[in-house]
């Protein structure tokens, strides 16, 4: 195809060059396959486009170790490696974006915690720190402790962030609200970049879907089954937010018509049903085996009822209730299958969270990356 | 911003006008207001953008009657003049794809019925029929009964076919499919052009979002209660497919836990529900009172499930239950309203739906113009 300096060939390949460009950001490591893969490119095609970006250095190229080349398009690389042993094999290389080109910063301000991770455009982990805050703090001195938290892991670690594209902020409860309006607007004047805010369950999603159990796939489910039972969607690697950005609230929906009023203004809620048991069973460690078969079956029916409508490649678990394992997984997976259109579960992994207390944090990154502001593409196009 | 001839800022503004035309594309005709809000572009930078493709007749504008300005960034202009006399107002101004640009052909290939509409890529239909087919008629047979039907119309309405951007086509079943493979091959060798293939209650869904009383929305959710029950999603004016195409499956919905086996696999399914109420009575016109409001209720608590999963900006409800009016939408929305978080109902709109026969045929021209193939994409860009 050669290299068209100028007229339509060019902008073609403008075009093909975001795509890849795009995917490695959305996605982070991929292999060629998995470029191919998610850009719907030739090999031919995007291999002249991938040398021609390497050449730019606004790309890298190394070694994994440990990730089989039989992988597979759907898992990402860096899912592959994290496998370990089962998927150990010929080393195989996988491209990125140049670490070099920028940093994100994510937050969760939560209950009882706030988490700082830092990654660079290659969705390396660079930093991750956190503190524990009682819960009556209000959310502006939460702001604080989170900036003083960055400012002092930036300093110990030695890390500019004059190359910061954004910050990426999991908040407790709906999005948008007063207090994502305090966050958004403190966090702003501070850092002078694009501060996203989300509710830090559906952050948790994207996290999930973008660097643990969900890694490279093309619609994730997430359900948080925790003292509160919260969801979200990833679309194509992006969180799916709805009309008012309610989507995912799977703890909402009802699994007893007749059962009690629940406080988000419906009835018979799953999140209601779990909450009742935890204060019948005094948390989570009491909970009787039949207990946890009720409650995951129930699980299990607001699973088949969400996937129905979103027919999702994956069903991912997380929260304090998966500690349970198979008496959770198993009662909660016959549910699924029981309650679904063979379409939908025949290709349907069902499988628990990987990520550990830095998801929601990790979200907020994968927020700034797969949301490049209309400033950062004009700084991208500008500097090609 | 002037009218920059090469470098990174024609980069930008050709990324621009992609926008503007990829959303008139698939919106159909838009006030000015309107394609600021769809393509998030500024009112300055979008002026700059239309004067231009005005000039190189990409696009045309003209006056319509009875649109209210204030019509609101929601509804499509095409939706708002339909409307009528509710929203009569001075006339407004709407642009679109210039007609002579191309034309899409719908096709439905329905159980009894075979449809074919033509439109050209500004939204305009130019020509539709339909002839009766015996349920028995075979996949392949149907195929050259809508090839018949085309050739017929394109004679008798002296439209040519060399401008023909593509088929969308309708089926009944899933898809993926044997029957959606045939359809696939005999007409692509016939028109030697991209062929779309997709289940054609989910092209209804598509056709309410792009047409009728979903039009210009964010996120439509659509349901069809026939002797079948099935949806669609459609987000951003695009078909959602979910992992095997099974998205919007909202009939195999369970909403009753202990209910008998469904052929689909599941259990207490609603399609299976509505399906004995209707052998119980003899179909639509026999339901008494109670039992449209006992379906109606089970199918506001199905779409309560679904909604809290994806929190849609509108519920489009179509099929011959409709018939029943208010009968069947008073419970419908008293039990949706019921078993939804606040935040998930508050701003939801249930309706509807508006088209007749011609629906999914309609949904196959949208596909087509939602879908544009590479090689089109490559067409219009070495035109410019």
């Amino acid at each position: 195809m050669g290299t068209p300096s100028s007229g339509p060939l060019r902008l073609l390949r403008e075009s093909h060059e975001e795509r890849v460009l795009t995917a490695l950001r959305t996605r982070g490591p991929l292999t060629r396959a998995q470029l191919a893969d998610q850009t719907n490119l030739s090999r031919a095609t995007l291999s002249s486009i991938v040398q021609t970006l390497l050449a730019q250095e606004a790309l890298i190229e190394r070694a994994v170790e440990g990730a089989s080349p039989e992988a597979g398009s759907g898992a990402s690389a860096a899912g592959a490696a994290a496998a370990g042993v089962r998927g150990r094999g010929r080393p195989v290389s996988v491209l990125s974006l140049n670490p070099g080109g920028g940093l994100a910063v994510g937050m969760d301000l939560g209950h009882r915690r706030i988490q700082v991770t830092i990654a660079n455009v290659g969705h390396e982990i660079v930093a991750s720190d956190a503190i524990a805050c009682a819960e009556r703090t209000s959310w502006a001195r939460r702001v604080q402790l989170a900036i003083t938290l960055v400012e002092d892991l930036t300093t110990r670690r030695e890390i500019s962030l004059t190359s910061l594209a954004g910050l990426g902020v999991g908040i407790v409860g709906p999005v948008p609200s007063d207090r994502g309006a305090v966050v958004h607007q403190a966090l702003g004047e501070r850092f002078g970049v694009p501060v996203f805010v989300d509710n830090n369950t559906r952050l948790a999603a994207l996290a999930e879907a973008t660097w643990g159990a969900g890694a490279g796939v093309g619609s994730v489910l997430y359900l948080r089954l925790s003292y509160g039972v919260g969801g979200g969607l990833v679309f194509g690697g992006r969180l799916f937010a709805g009309a008012t950005g309610a989507a995912g609230e799977l703890g909402h929906i009802s699994v007893d018509r007749d059962g009690p009023r629940c406080p988000c203004g419906g009835r018979g809620c799953l999140e209601l049903h779990l909450s009742n048991l935890l204060d019948e069973y005094g948390g989570f460690d009491n909970l009787v085996p039949d207990a946890i078969t009720d409650v995951a079956t129930r699980t299990g029916e607001v699973l088949a009822a969400a996937c129905n409508t979103v027919n999702p490649e994956v069903v991912v678990v997380g929260g304090e209730l998966t500690d349970a394992g198979e008496h959770l997984f198993h009662p909660l997976r016959r549910a699924l299958r029981e309650y679904t259109h063979t379409q939908v579960h025949r290709t349907l992994r069902v499988t628990q969270a990987e990520l550990g207390y830095d998801a929601a944090a990790r979200g907020g990154i994968a927020l700034v990356l797969t949301n490049p502001p209309e400033e950062a593409e004009w700084r991208r196009t500008s500097c090609s």
